[in-house]
């Protein structure tokens, strides 16, 4: 099996170039992009939808859904007024740099101040190409269980921010915050945390403080 | 990129070859394989505790778990005084049949009627991987939502039963159950489907008559 990895590491390597040429863009037009991860069903669509409604009349936003199959995140984001491209990728278990390349052209990109991007859900795959975002983000959900940062550590190591939303169900399930919490410190220590909802909009603000405040800090070309 | 497809395919046979010779083992000792597949949180634990307390006083079973990190849901599962076996993929997102293998060996084959394969959690990858197994399954829960077979047709289309687990938070979750099976029903037609819950126990005397069935009519090396 080892006359394998070359071939891995050789796609990985052409996909952080093209995250580089992707970045190199977005700095250009002067547009701060975001990569949204999380499990099917933990809630992006939700939080975009929720984002875009806050912002979109202080930012100019657009966004980018991957998905394996349908329209449907992209038609409720598109909903909202804003450009919204969706990206079938077939098979495939998560967007690449190349991907995104495409969805630019069918972006008005001059005409953005943010563009939000949906990954594929999947809690592993994403993690591990770049797409040439200036920052990522993992939306963890109550259902899913405390214990996922010890199972999935790869994806939580890389984010710069993590979002647990449907706490307005955490009466419902067994769900320790804390037990939580330790999981993602040795992971991330000090990694932003927005525990909110969806559904009911608390704690909502504090996440948007968040975006606000690093899209109003982004210097085109020298973030990172 | 074109030159890549070859080496992936050859990848993708090497699995199946390695399946085949993983199934033809289990068939010369007389073991039925579940292979059990779903999203992070979705309940696969649970729903593997709950059928080794209430078969193994009947079956003899096995179990193997599969898990980027940690050994928590081997150590439930093996709490019940069962062998279980924790494969830890490292980074990897899936199961494969040589993964399998190596839990083969640490596991009392001979002594076993039914092997329960929890894959690593991901509603993509493992949809992909044989790993040798008489019948898959997979995991849906109410809180991911009711549009994931449209948006997650692969791993729809290719399993032998649907679990929707889960149903005791119905209510506090926007999930149409008749919208959800309409998307399932094109991709795979005639599904056995177990609505039911973990956590109270609703709706799983049905799964566990299904699985019992399904061991009850294996014949080994005439199965598929």
């Amino acid at each position: 099996m080892t006359t394998q990895v070359p071939v891995v590491e050789q796609i990985m390597s052409a996909n952080d170039q093209l995250a580089a040429v992707n970045r190199a863009r977005l700095d250009k037009t002067g547009v701060f992009a975001l990569n949204m991860m999380a499990s099917p069903g933990a809630g992006k669509t939700s939080l975009i939808t929720r984002t875009v409604e806050a912002l979109k009349s202080e930012l100019r936003i657009g966004a980018v859904d991957g998905d394996i199959a349908t329209s449907i995140d992209a038609d409720r984001v598109a909903a909202l007024g804003v450009p919204a491209v969706q990206i079938n990728t077939g098979g495939a278990c998560h967007l690449d740099a190349s991907m995104l390349q495409t969805a630019f052209s069918r972006l008005p990109l001059k005409e953005l101040d943010l563009l939000i991007i949906e990954n594929v859900g999947n809690l592993v795959c994403p993690a591990t190409f770049k797409l040439g975002e200036h920052r990522s983000v993992l939306i963890a959900s109550v259902p899913e269980g405390d214990d996922k940062p010890y199972k999935y550590p790869v994806m939580y190591r890389g984010v710069d921010a993590l979002v647990l939303n449907k706490i307005d169900v955490l009466g419902a399930f067994d769900f320790d915050v804390e037990y939580f919490r330790q999981g993602v410190e040795p992971l991330n220590p000090g990694l932003a945390f927005f525990p909110l909802s969806c559904k009911t909009g608390e704690g909502l603000d504090a996440w948007l403080d968040w975006l606000r405040n690093e899209v109003k800090q982004y210097v085109p070309g020298n973030s990172g």
